[in-house]
């Protein structure tokens, strides 16, 4: 059975979501942050790079947000959450899912774990100072340019859209309002309407 | 025909390969990032990020190097670049690029553009001081853990090598010794071998 290892409010809500949608039968493991659980030498073993999601399957274990959500689409295809056959379309979910995670994440990244790129405290101080600007200019690019909708790709609910939706939920600590991308917040109440979204936050705080 | 925008000794490097690896018949557009032509209204129009790479296809245009690397994967199929009909061993290969791209790249680009992130040049200057570090921890772990060699994913090229390759290329830049990492460096005396290799990089300098 697949294992899935999570910690809440991180990106791996996007793959959560993703299992939900797919039907997945799949259990989960939680990795605890505060203890700093994801540096233990056990899930080193597991994920070498100390960072959660990572997707254990029969064949081995899966790391990297987009890489796990093409996978899950990939793998059930009946549950239609990418252009599984155009590879044009596929291009087009991957390009917009590897600008969320080597972009807009990389840009929250700043406020929480600023201390991967610089060690004075001033200048991780002066990287989070910079956030709101960082984080309101990808959010701005996405609602003007690449968010279609009523789903970021458009007509078709897709693998990108539980990874926006996550990283929107992250607006509000790094001092965006949501309200300035109408856009993205009616993707926010889609999002939170559907049951697998529902199960999948639910099952990350139990 | 497809529409090919790069410019020199950046990350497109990467997908210019794959484009001669894969047979591809296309045409080249320098951006010219000492003139900032990235920025210009124009090519805004093409890539709103204001970025390379981008490829433009006869349906649209795509961006970001792993979309684009496994675009061109699965629509030049013959070429091999990556194992297309395993979901498992696909997604092992996008976690590798979505780990160069998230991760690596980022590192590296902390040296080179640090103003993303901080306005303050003491700050940016504190970013470049620690690239030597991250850089050097990134290919601790691509050489340690995830580099299965001969190429990076084990027997067969992929995707993945030319990546690795571009972004190797920027290690002495970056005040990392190459040498340190024996598995690397073969790859990259292997990848300059390969005639797709030569004739990129010689068409990047064309």
């Amino acid at each position: 059975m697949l294992k899935f290892f999570f910690a809440p409010n991180t990106c791996a809500v996007a793959s959560h979501i993703a299992l939900e949608e797919a039907g997945a039968v799949y259990e989960t493991v939680r990795v605890d942050f505060r203890s700093n659980q994801q540096r233990s030498p056990d899930y080193l073993a597991i994920n070498p790079k100390g960072r959660v999601p990572a997707l254990a399957t029969e064949r081995g274990i899966l790391t990297e947000t987009p890489a796990i959500l093409a996978f899950i689409a990939q793998s059930y295809p009946a549950a239609q959450l990418a252009p599984l056959n155009d590879p044009f379309e596929f291009a087009r979910v991957q390009a917009f899912n590897s600008y969320l995670c080597s972009t807009v994440h990389v840009a929250h990244a700043h406020r929480v774990r600023g201390y991967r790129w610089a060690d004075d405290p001033a200048a991780i101080a002066e990287m989070q100072r910079k956030v709101p600007t960082t984080m309101g200019d990808c959010f701005e690019l996405i609602e003007t340019t690449m968010f279609e909708g009523p789903w970021a790709m458009g007509a078709n609910y897709t693998i990108c859209d539980p990874y926006l939706f996550t990283i929107s939920q992250w607006l509000e600590g790094d001092g965006v309002d949501i309200r300035r991308f109408p856009k993205v917040l009616a993707l926010s109440e889609r999002m939170h309407a559907r049951p697998a979204v529902q199960r999948a936050l639910a099952a990350q705080h139990d």
